[in-house]
């Protein structure tokens, strides 16, 4: 009789699957996904890349190559983290992996035992829960406001908790709230998790990704003991399908996260890696995020005027600076999951917020995409969405 | 204070990497690895493959896509495993993977607790203990001899341990001895599987490379039961650097490789399906598998005539009739770390057999690689091992 690990009882890929299914329904106006908007992928330029590799390089970019990735694209990646990121750091300190989700993967792997504790902020990002649930670790949401994580709230786990072995974090532009961290918020972060001594995994997709205000210090570039994970990607700043991702790491947990590379897949594709510095070698990425901003920031503009003009006023929502989402807080009373029924009726598609609480008791929030939709399907889908809720009012 | 999980402590990368070091100086002769030989990479015909797809469909290749993979190289794979290994299935009963690697650590994680027990062939694959090491299982090794694992061991484990989770075997042309199982083992190992209901995973890198003698039906041709998982891969028959394997499975077991694959890493790489798939539909993979068989059986041949000239008789090693190792083993009084340091000196690389056996105690065996050394070269480094091994003679 085939008997399964008890990690797999914990896993639900079904809800997630299920309101696939309705997605895949061409007519369906979808603001669940998280996905860049393909339009922008330099798709001739990375065409041009990839023949430069293989007339010149075609037969080492098919072959194996090393676990912590290939030169070139290590030395751009840290080069980026210094000049972006405010990071002191080398391509030594670089680990390409086949995508941030791998990265979160090895985190779980490298801390936790069974019963272990993982502090997040309430709510995170659901990827992120599933990729730590495989060690079967206790989650503990630490409360946030517009700002940021309560600071007093996480102090008070700090103190109580024993066993913590990370906090895990998306200070900028969160999924799934859209919120960014105060700079007050981060600096009193560092100098709690220095007393502590807690390692943090700092997760930031979407901080390249900035419509207005001042660029923020990452918590890595505050980092001065060592105890910050700095997971990075090239899924929202360049493209997905390459599956390119980073860890930047002091010397000692890198090599475990290199180790935990070794075990799952030895290495992330040579090919792909190569590709894409040939890509950053001959053209300008930074330009390129500054056109896939110019067209994210219309369509927040949409969709915040967009749910300015049709969420009733007992609805709150992010009015987000960056990245790719916003968030909807409806009346307490209001079960989201029965919205999203009523909802895919009118095939409009969102995501609840429950998954995002890993000890999941919040029913009445919701998560909105907008980097993929038109200006007028925000608006047709945000009035359909308000007229739903409306109905829904006590 | 930065503590880890107890897995950690399992893990240890150094001797390789002490070893890696080494090898990366150009002048060794190295027989260590486990590579393809990269001159034999259908360059051109992948650059053409590229093309087409970043032509017609660059900006879908570059986008997120399905956990499952896409249908196209699921369909082509599907229809080898029925032609190719025997086995019944379909394009539903395919998930895509990045790499066999990756197939093995979703594995440990979908059937392992800690302290339950693999079992597996004594020796096996490294890279496999390693992925089943981060779950914490308990290994018991199945003595092995030439044409494969003994039957009668494998029963009496099997009647006497509990928590038995999966077997996990290598029956065409092994990582690390070459050996291939017989035709009566295959069927012997079904009826034992069939009647403990135990599942098994069959790794099967290198079936497709043989050399000599009649193709071996695949266990997963034999399985009634569902109990059989299939890994394969595209590393070995076209190029590792894409990054591209596959499972198959029964529904209900490939829904929990799913589910892993969600939680690990989301997916395989878009563009590097895309074109592995663009390039099967336009070339002819089989012919192209042909030629690889061509020039490896040319380096077998160089390979074991050198070892019939340079080796003592006291040595044995392994007549590979297909895949990419043969394996030495030396007396028993002697120790192959100790002639490891002997050959590294005059600058000969191979790989100690102790890593292969995860329970650790045999210390006379050694790989040997030959798919990726030229005739000359074979023969220089073959006689350099047997003067080395003849002067440990006792």
């Amino acid at each position: 009789m085939v008997k399964y690990a008890n990690r797999m009882n914990l896993q639900n890929g079904s809800e997630i699957r299920d309101m696939l299914k309705v997605l895949s329904q061409p007519e369906v106006l979808s603001f669940a996904g998280g996905m860049p908007a393909k339009e922008m992928f330099p798709v001739e330029k990375m065409m041009e890349a990839a023949m430069k590799v293989m007339k010149e390089n075609g037969a080492d970019a098919m072959q194996y190559s090393s676990t912590e990735g290939f030169l070139e694209l290590r030395e751009q990646i840290a080069d980026r983290m210094v000049k972006k990121q405010g990071v002191k750091t080398d391509a030594d300190h670089i680990l390409i992996t086949p995508g941030s989700q791998m990265g979160l993967d090895f985190s779980a792997k490298i801390f936790l035992d069974k019963d272990d504790v993982v502090l997040l902020e309430s709510p995170s990002y659901l990827g992120a829960i599933n990729a730590f649930k495989t060690c079967e670790p206790r989650f503990i949401e630490i409360p946030t406001e517009e700002d940021g994580m309560i600071m007093s709230e996480l102090e008070k786990i700090l103190d109580k908790e024993k066993n913590i072995k990370f906090i895990y974090v998306i200070p900028d532009f969160q999924n799934p709230t859209g919120r960014e961290w105060s700079l007050q918020k981060r600096k009193e972060f560092i100098d709690i998790i220095n007393k502590y001594e807690v390692p943090v995994i700092e997760d930031n997709p979407y901080g390249e990704l900035r419509f207005e205000g001042e660029s923020m210090p990452t918590l890595k570039s505050f980092d001065t003991k060592g105890l910050v994970v700095y997971l990075g990607t090239f899924s929202k700043i360049l493209a997905p399908g390459y599956r390119l991702a980073w860890v930047c790491a002091s010397t000692e947990i890198l090599e475990k996260y290199n180790l935990m590379e070794q075990a799952a897949c030895l290495q992330s594709s040579t090919i792909s890696q190569m590709e894409t510095a040939r890509y950053i070698r001959d053209n300008d990425l930074d330009a390129h995020v500054a056109e896939i901003i110019e067209v994210y920031r219309k369509r927040r503009n949409e969709m915040m005027a967009a749910l300015d003009e049709y969420l009733p006023k007992e609805c709150k929502f992010t009015r987000s600076r960056g990245g790719l989402f916003t968030w909807v807080v409806l009346p307490e009373y209001m079960d989201a999951k029965e919205l999203q029924k009523k909802c895919l009726e009118r095939k409009v598609a969102f995501v609840p917020g429950s998954g995002f609480y890993p000890n999941g008791n919040v029913k009445n929030t919701l998560r909105l995409n907008y980097s993929t939709t038109a200006k007028e399907d925000i608006h047709r889908g945000m009035k359909i969405l308000g007229e739903e809720i409306k109905k829904m009012l006590k």
